[in-house]
């Protein structure tokens, strides 16, 4: 599955916390956005120097640290120092492959989720990992590719009278958190088209190449949920941390996401359901034409092959053959011979073949 | 699925609590319908204008408020706005494709519902979302479609001495949703008579067409399920709710509300199961009738194919061919194929294929 | 399915507690036995009038009120009078499709059960609902039919020295509820040799009509199943109940009961992985059969075309063909010809199909 | 199946605790051996008369009483008196069809289980129910046949320095319990191996008998797994048992048998998924196979019709067919029907059929 | 399944803590390498004569005790007498088909993993058993093999700035237990590239001998799960466990280490999913095949069986049939030849056979 960020296991017996990039590269260049904001200042800009990072954590507004682009591991350690980030989890922010978590750490909140877009012309999944560290201050955000998924919270941002200028930087994990759930339907909704489109097919007796295209969809439901059912955990672990961290006006839109992320695996339950019912379907009309095609040829060769024996009788070259001086012998064999054929009709229409 | 309240996800990145209507207009013009009711009283009226919704609570008695129609997000969020329902519920109440639940609120308890029917001649499933936020002093509902399906409770509150005349809102609140529960068994009863109905077709051997209605059965199933399990739990939230917003001497209406979902889900467990059932055998009705097929064509050929060599032996043109001058060799061929023929029949019987 | 009681859905929108019987009619009449016993006294006679039923409650002894026939609603409702019913029980007793349940009532304990019985000879499955409302000093029971299925507890109470006349209401419902799992036994038994049936059947080639056959006991078994498992929780109530209705004596019984019902469980789950292997098997079976009915026709064709095309060959009428001419060319056209066959029969032993 | 010990249920409606032997007789007579033990002391006799049982319980060593041969219920009966176990214990002890439990008496503990053999050559699995009572100073044993089965544990209380020896009846009753539990591993490994036997019969294609046997073999894991399941509830329940009864030296033995009844289900569950999986991939191989005779059928048809069929042509008689007379007429034909041949074999080829 | 490593399960009724070894010889020799490390020293040696054991303990910096082999019995008992390993521990080790566990005893704890490898060349899978006994001032650990696995560790060890160095014993286990699981997720990744392959293998129409490869990695993934499941429970108890062994710094990595087990289950998961759903897609494959050959042979023997009639028609001796000596006769039987031919042609067309 090309879709898949594939994991090529690490190398055993490596210290823990032993920081390396597991995955492929998705951009050329690594990015750092730096996002300052308060209720009356924005400031936006790009740290092009790594190390200039520690003079960051002096500003006293809320901030928004952003990387795009993992592969520089040096990038991500020299972050991880400044935030006081532990090894251990700049090690998961690199395997590409890791499971979604929310876990507690001493001086923030770490969040790992995957983020689903889906190619509408060629079907092709994507899936990249996305990364938050809230700390009290300032949030930390770690994205594989370039791509510009976080914009429209950008956009918000540059409003001076939206709540995410109000609020501090855990409302803004929100808003994030809930962007990349929000895409979750997107995508969602593109497999049920899909699934919606093969059912159809099915029924409208167009079928070749169906069976992969099953297949496929099968295939990404399959890794969709393995992405999304360790994120309720997640999620409902983030809605009732009742430390300081996570203020209490923003736990009801954690709870909103709580239930989205519900709402999301019950889609995808349903989705599974109808992939593995498109299958059987599947399985039971190439039976139901193997069962046309089989008719078929029964009936054609159960008409053909008596008539065809009397035919080779009277092709016999013995000279004692009484019938073939006959007359009538001719005629009469045809009017047999359609006999034969009209009454194997008759057997075929009681048998309902007809 | 045309049965399926279609969710168009909405574009990902927008503050919570945007109102946006997901779903498709099922009513054109939308209607606010406003019955105050108490132990004397009763009066029904439709509100016009949207905007005169603060005076309504002013009322002293109980209030119902139910909107029919959803696609004017206006009126929604006007309505929102006077009995003080928080936006995020707002943005549920419009997102058509929400899963079942009941939140409570700090002044308050929402309830969101799918209210199904089925029409009995085309077997097409309906479903509509439908909404209840309960306060202190008034009920207001939320439907998408502007049918009639509470009347049956206007009728009853058009009595004086009935119990919901003599109870507040939260009995309302448990008669309109207990009327929504009832109305799945109806669905479920029409789901049953169709399996039933299939389950006939198969075993009385009219089969064509049938694997399309199993699907449909099998989907319509997957679907009402859906809508079915997360109610379990929301309306056991709601009939251990302790405070003051159910009265007491509601709770025990709850509890049998509760047994009637649990009877739903065991009944749709079962017809699901009896879906599964239904295809396999399908699976293996085909089958057989491969079997018979295949049989009829195999008895035909394989006493034909032998006695129309015989014969080809004997068209043959040699010139020494001593056979061809004996007398009786006509008949003993003859014989000959015969012989052939019964074996084979004796062969067919012996395997118990005739 | 015959066997089950239809529930024919109620109509939606009635106010809770509306009596209406939901079933079909099971008896004529509608008769209410009433025993009065005690240690030293017993009493049986039937309540001719149910208006009368205000004088049973005055008499001192333990008192054990039966009523089979439930079509009467009025009866039903007189009675729930004179006991104190509450209303919402008095309509889950005439609703006869209701699941299992035990409910602890303010001054009582409401017992809903399936009662099972299987003909022997026709194996269709009969169930009907059993009610129980046990009160401090009463046991009213309902039942759909008037089939003496109480019939031997009602023998043992007649002996003045059983446990029955020693205890009070509450081991007779005990013993009442035995009676009725006992049974379940008895049909899981008969299921049990249906399936061993149609085990033998299925090897012992004998395979006409079997489809249906494992379809109805797979049905039956699921049948079975959704009125069992909800037993289960219902009679641990029960057991855990430590109010003063079940005294501390009846709960080694009740345990024991709890056991039965998880054997009953346990064998109707083995019974249905049977079934479902049955139907594996049927279909394996099969495919089976299919094979051998192929492997025949393609033995006799794969023989008989390939010879039966060098005859056509030399039953041409081409002018110049020198073979026709040669004296042993017809003798040599039977070797090739038993040349091919035996080949072919060759090929066959090597492929394994001989 | 045979196997299994057939439960023919008990008439419905007798009193609790009526003591009836369920099951088929394992042996002719019933003995009851006592072994009464102690540090100093072992003494080994048959109770030759029942009634003396009440002696018995005077001695002042630890008792083990086991009997072989339930079908004589006076015998069970009198020694339930004896050792004052409550009739519904006595009734489990006689329902050979009773799923394995642990239960906490007012004066002791019981324990019932299955003991599994399974004869190496013929493959029949034996069943036999075996129960414990353990009380303050005795063990009372019940077995089903009169297999000396516990042979073993004799042997090592012959031994004075023995653990068993040097410890109470509840060591005892462990090292009986491990017995048993021991012979599932060995029963395990047979159905392991049987399993990879018919694996590899499967792909060794010889394949006839198979599905029976296959089926048979699943049956076998599903009897035993309704044996073992609730044989993990049990075990628990004896090991967290903090009572005067088990002594806390007997805990560490308990917590490894309770890790043997885990492995041994773990082994169980592998089993049956192998087994459903050796069923499906029957099912494949049957498809395999069944494509195979199709493609050679039709390779040799599709060869032979159409030359057969020019044959035909040339074999008819009209007057005026100007080919006839041609003199190369014949050979051409031939190469014809060769080119047609061969034209057929590449198509194939390029199929991928040869 | 060679890679099993097959338990002949221990003849039943043995004492508990008998001492045997279970499984199959891994390596010739038994060897005991000491690692004696500290901050400061490094010392590493092989224990020749395991009698010396006793004098181990009496050092004063950690010790690190490793076994490779395991069977010769008395090798491990003695060692189990040095270090105080309970009996029923011993048996443990010795048993090499043990579920993985970990136990909290007296004064240590004791850990059982399996240790999987797999062949990249064959795609055999290797399993041995790997225990740990934790002291408060030494590790043991037991091996199957002679296999240097634990190797990047040692050279861990090597550096005197490592943290291992630093740290004690409990931290060593960590980095072992570490290792194993990071193996886990190499044999992973080679099966899912395995699956892969078959899936490509499938619809790349390469299709013999699959069968047996997508048995054998379900197999493998059946055999990898059973492993990894009760790690699970085991790694949650080790990783909770607040005693004073597992000092509180090793604590975050333990947690990660449970962290990757869930992410090895995940993976495993969706492999035994994907599994799955290949035998089905492969079913369907080939019935697609079966339909594909059924149409080729029905089209040519639908077209050619008529036409051999008529042709066998033609090839009759009657000396009455007209149509013989009709000048056009020849041409026109053509034409209704093909006429036939092209009509069936059609018929296929439009049936979408061709
Ligand atoms: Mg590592
Ligand atoms: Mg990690
Ligand atoms: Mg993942
Ligand atoms: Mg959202
Ligand atoms: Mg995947
Ligand atoms: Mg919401
Ligand atoms: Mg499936
Ligand atoms: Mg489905
Ligand atoms: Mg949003
Ligand atoms: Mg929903
Ligand atoms: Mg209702
Ligand atoms: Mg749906
Ligand atoms: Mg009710
Ligand atoms: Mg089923
Ligand atoms: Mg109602
Ligand atoms: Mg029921
Ligand atoms: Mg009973
Ligand atoms: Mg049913
Ligand atoms: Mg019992
Ligand atoms: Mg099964
Ligand atoms: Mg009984
Ligand atoms: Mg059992
Ligand atoms: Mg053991
Ligand atoms: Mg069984
Ligand atoms: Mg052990
Ligand atoms: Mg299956
Ligand atoms: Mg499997
Ligand atoms: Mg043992
Ligand atoms: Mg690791
Ligand atoms: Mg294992
Ligand atoms: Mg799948």
């Amino acid at each position: 599955m090309k879709e898949e960020a594939k994991r090529s296991a690490k190398q055993p017996g490596l210290p823990p916390g032993t920081l390396a990039f597991v995955g492929r590269k998705r951009t050329e260049s690594v990015r750092i956005r730096v996002v300052d904001y308060g209720r009356e200042v924005l400031e936006t800009f790009d740290l092009e120097q790594v190390e200039d990072c520690s003079d960051l954590t002096r500003r006293h507004t809320n901030l928004w640290v952003h990387v795009s682009g993992l592969h520089r591991v040096g990038v991500v350690e020299r972050l991880g120092h400044c935030f006081q980030i532990p090894p251990l989890i700049l090690e998961d922010i690199l395997n590409t492959g890791h499971r979604p978590k929310v876990e507690l750490l001493d001086q923030g909140i770490f969040v790992l989720l995957k983020f689903f877009s889906m190619d509408p012309i060629t079907a092709v999944m994507e899936v990249e990992q996305v990364c938050f560290v809230l700390t009290e201050e300032a949030l930390v955000s770690f994205q594989e590719s370039d791509r510009p998924i976080f914009e429209p919270v950008i956009k918000r941002l540059s409003n001076p009278r939206s709540r995410l200028r109000q609020s501090g930087p855990d409302y803004l994990l929100y808003c994030l958190m809930d962007l990349v759930v929000d895409h979750y339907f997107v995508v969602l909704e593109a497999l049920g088209d899909r699934i919606e489109d093969l059912e159809e097919a099915l029924f409208d007796e167009q079928w070749r190449e169906l069976l992969d295209d099953i297949h496929r969809v099968r295939r990404q439901c399959l890794f969709m949920r393995r992405a999304s059912l360790p994120l309720r955990e997640a999620v409902s672990v983030l809605w009732r941390e009742e430390g300081s961290l996570m203020k209490e006006t923003t736990q009801p839109y954690l709870k909103d996401l709580y239930d989205h992320v519900l709402q999301a695996l019950d889609i995808l339950d349903n989705h599974r359901e109808m992939g593995s019912a498109l299958l059987e379907v599947y399985l039971s009309t190439q039976s139901n034409r193997m069962n046309e095609v089989m008719k078929v040829l029964t009936i054609i060769a159960t008409i053909f092959i008596p008539v065809t024996f009397i035919a080779g009788v009277y092709g016999m070259n013995f000279e004692h053959m009484p019938e073939l001086k006959w007359p009538w012998a001719y005629p009469a064999v045809w009017i047999v011979m359609i006999g034969v054929g009209v009454l194997m009709l008759f057997y075929f229409r009681k048998k309902k073949w007809l």
